[in-house]
C-alpha cells in the first residue's frame, strides 16, 4: 500500500509499503477512505521535532475491512471514525473521560494513517461508528471530529465556555477555529477570535465569533481586556502552543477564569508567581477526542454543524508534499488527502 | 497602639503607633482579639522577599469599634473574622466567588494585623460577624478561619477534593494541615499527607489523613502512585510554594485530576511540555477566604471543627519576634499571638 513517510525536515515522500496486519485479536484494519496533515505535522516538518524517516498521520476515516477475534463493537463494512489516541475506552481514567492517558494507549501517530489502510488497536474502545455508510459531502467534517474538532471541543470545555461566558481563541490554525465552533455549539454568548488572517477571520465568523482581534501578546491581551469591561475573558482557549499564545491567554483571562491549552506546547514555561497571582483554572493537552467523538459524529450527521469547513485543500494522498508545503507556508489551514 | 514591624531579614519589633482612624465612610475600626503570624511573613523574614520597616500581619479577629458612615452589615460591639484581602464582595469577580482579585482590593499586610488596632476597608464586604460573643476556647479556630482555614479550603476545594476522591498534600505547614481537614469534611475517601515530622503527621492524621508519605520530590510522587494503582491521586494540594514543591504535586495527580496550589510561588517555572503532557487541572493562587468565610465560621460556631489545633505556641503580641524565631526554625507550625 502506498504510505507518507519523512524522511527528514521537509522533505516527505509517498512510498509503497507492507499491507498492516492483525497483531492482537483486539485490533481492526481499516481502509481509509480519507486522512489528513495536523498542524502537529508541521513541527518535525519544520525540524523542530527530530525526525527521521517517520510514518506520519494520526487522524483517519474509513472502513472496516479486517476485525480480530475480540472485537465486538464494530464490524466489518462499518465506516468508523477513532482518535489520534488508541484506548480501551474502559480502564478508570479512560471512565473519566481521559482517553488520551488510557493505561494502554497507543498513540495513531506511531502507526501513520496517511496512508491506505492501517492497524488500529484497541478497535473497541477507539472506534465510534457512524449511523450509515456517509455522503461524500460529509467526509471532511467526520474527519475533521478524529482530532481538529474533537481537539478544538476539548479547549472549549477546559476552558469551561458556556451561556453567559465571554470566550477568547488564541490560535487562528484549524483547532482554533474549531475552539470557535465549539464555544458557538456550547452556548458562549460572545466570542473573540484572534486572528490577523482575513480568510481565517471570515471563517471564525460564520462559526460563531462575535469580535475579531488582531494584536498578538500584550496588545492582544489589552484588547480583550478592553472589549470585557477590563476584567478579561471568562474563558481562553489556547491554540499555538508557544511562549508568546500561552502567556496571551493567561493573562487575557479574568481571576477565576479557565484556560484550555492545547497547542502542542513547545519551550513554553510558565512563571509561577504570576500564575499564581493570575488565579485561573488551567487545563489541557492532548484532547481525549473519544470522550466527545459519539456526540461530534451525530452532530454531524444531523449537519447541525459542518467543521469539514476548515479543510481549504484537497488533495490525493499522492501529492501529500504539497499539503505540506501549503500548511507550512501557510497558504493552506487544514489540507485533506483523500485515499 | 502597639504593632509589629519587620525592620529587616530577622529582625522584628514591636513598636509604638498611631492609632488608625476611619478614612473611608465604607471602613471599620477593630480591636484584634488576636492575630497570628503566617507562613508567608517567613519569605521575607529569611530575606527571601525584600522588606524594610514594613508593618506586618494580615490575620486577625476582633471586635469592631468604630464604623464609617457608609458600613451597614456589622456594628460597634460585634466579633469580626476576616481575610487577608478587604474585598466588596458586590462586583463581578467578587460574585463569581473570587473575592481576593476584587476590583477594589485591600491587602490587609499593607495595613498590617499585628497589632492593637487595625482599620479594615470595605467593611461590609470584608467582614463576617459571629453569631455572638465566641468562648475565647473558639478564638484560635476563628482566627485560622482568617486565613490558614480558608486558604486551605480553597485548595481542597481547587483541587475538586470529595467523595470517592484519593487527596495528596504536598506541605505540612498549618495551610497543608487544613487542606486535609478541609480535604475530609469535603468528603475525600483517602488522604495522603507528606510529611517528615512526627508531631505534624499526628496533626494530619487527627484531620484526617489516612496515609503518610515521608519521602519527597520524585520518591514522594513514586510513593503516591504505588498508594493508588500506579495513577496518581485524584486532587493534589500544593502548600509550599517551591519548584520542588509544584512539580511533586503536578506529578502526583493523575491525568485529568485537580491540583489545588497555594504555596506563595517562589522562583517556579512550569515546564510546558510536562503540563501539556500531565493533562491535570491546576489552580490557585491567593485564597478568595471570604467565599468560604460565613460557612467555616459556623462550622467552628457548631464545633464541628476544630482548626485552631494548628496553633501549637500562643505568645503575647510583646514577644511576636520569639514567635517568627520559632516558626523560623520550624519549632512551632503556627504562632498565635494574643493582644
Amino acid at each position: 500500500m502506498r504510505q507518507v513517510v519523512m524522511h527528514g525536515p521537509g522533505n516527505v515522500q509517498v512510498e509503497q509499503r507492507q499491507d498492516p496486519k492483525i497483531i492482537e485479536p483486539t485490533d481492526a484494519i481499516i481502509r481509509l477512505s480519507a486522512t489528513c496533515i495536523c498542524g502537529s505535522d508541521l513541527w518535525p516538518y519544520r525540524g523542530a521535532e527530530p525526525v527521521d524517516h517517520q510514518v506520519m498521520g494520526h487522524e483517519y476515516v474509513g472502513v472496516v475491512e479486517q476485525i480480530g477475534d475480540d472485537v465486538h463493537t464494530v464490524e466489518v463494512g462499518d465506516f468508523v471514525v477513532g482518535s489520534f489516541w488508541a484506548s480501551d475506552n474502559t480502564c478508570e481514567i479512560c471512565r473519566a473521560g481521559y482517553q488520551a492517558y488510557c493505561v494502554h494507549r497507543v498513540l495513531m501517530g506511531t502507526i501513520g494513517t496517511q496512508a491506505e489502510r492501517a492497524r488500529v488497536p484497541l478497535a473497541d474502545g477507539t472506534l465510534v461508528a457512524t449511523p450509515g455508510m456517509p455522503d461524500p459531502s460529509l467526509i471532511p467534517s467526520l474527519m475533521a471530529a478524529s482530532d481538529v474538532l474533537g481537539t478544538g471541543w476539548f479547549a472549549a470545555v477546559a476552558a469551561e465556555a458556556g451561556p453567559g461566558k465571554t470566550v477568547a481563541v488564541v490560535g487562528d490554525g484549524a483547532v482554533g477555529l474549531l475552539g470557535v465552533l465549539a464555544a458557538k455549539q456550547l452556548g458562549a454568548e460572545r466570542i473573540i477570535a484572534v486572528s490577523r488572517h482575513a480568510d481565517r477571520q471570515a471563517l471564525a465568523r460564520e462559526f460563531g465569533a462575535t469580535d475579531i482581534v488582531e494584536e498578538r501578546g500584550d496588545a492582544g491581551v489589552a484588547r480583550v481586556k478592553d472589549l470585557t469591561d477590563g476584567l478579561g475573558a471568562h474563558s481562553v482557549i489556547e491554540a499555538v502552543g508557544t511562549q508568546e499564545a500561552m502567556m496571551q491567554a493567561i493573562r487575557s483571562t479574568r481571576p477565576g477564569g479557565h484556560v484550555g491549552f492545547v497547542g502542542v506546547s513547545h519551550d513554553v514555561a510558565i512563571p509561577g508567581d504570576e500564575l499564581f497571582m493570575a488565579g485561573v483554572h488551567l487545563h489541557g493537552g492532548p484532547a481525549p477526542v473519544r470522550r466527545f467523538l459519539p456526540e461530534l459524529v451525530q452532530l454531524i450527521w444531523d449537519r447541525k454543524i459542518d467543521p469539514g469547513k476548515v479543510f481549504d485543500l484537497t488533495l490525493p494522498l499522492d501529492r501529500a508534499a504539497e499539503g505540506y508545503r501549503a500548511m507550512d507556508e501557510r497558504t493552506a489551514v487544514k489540507v485533506l488527502l483523500t485515499v
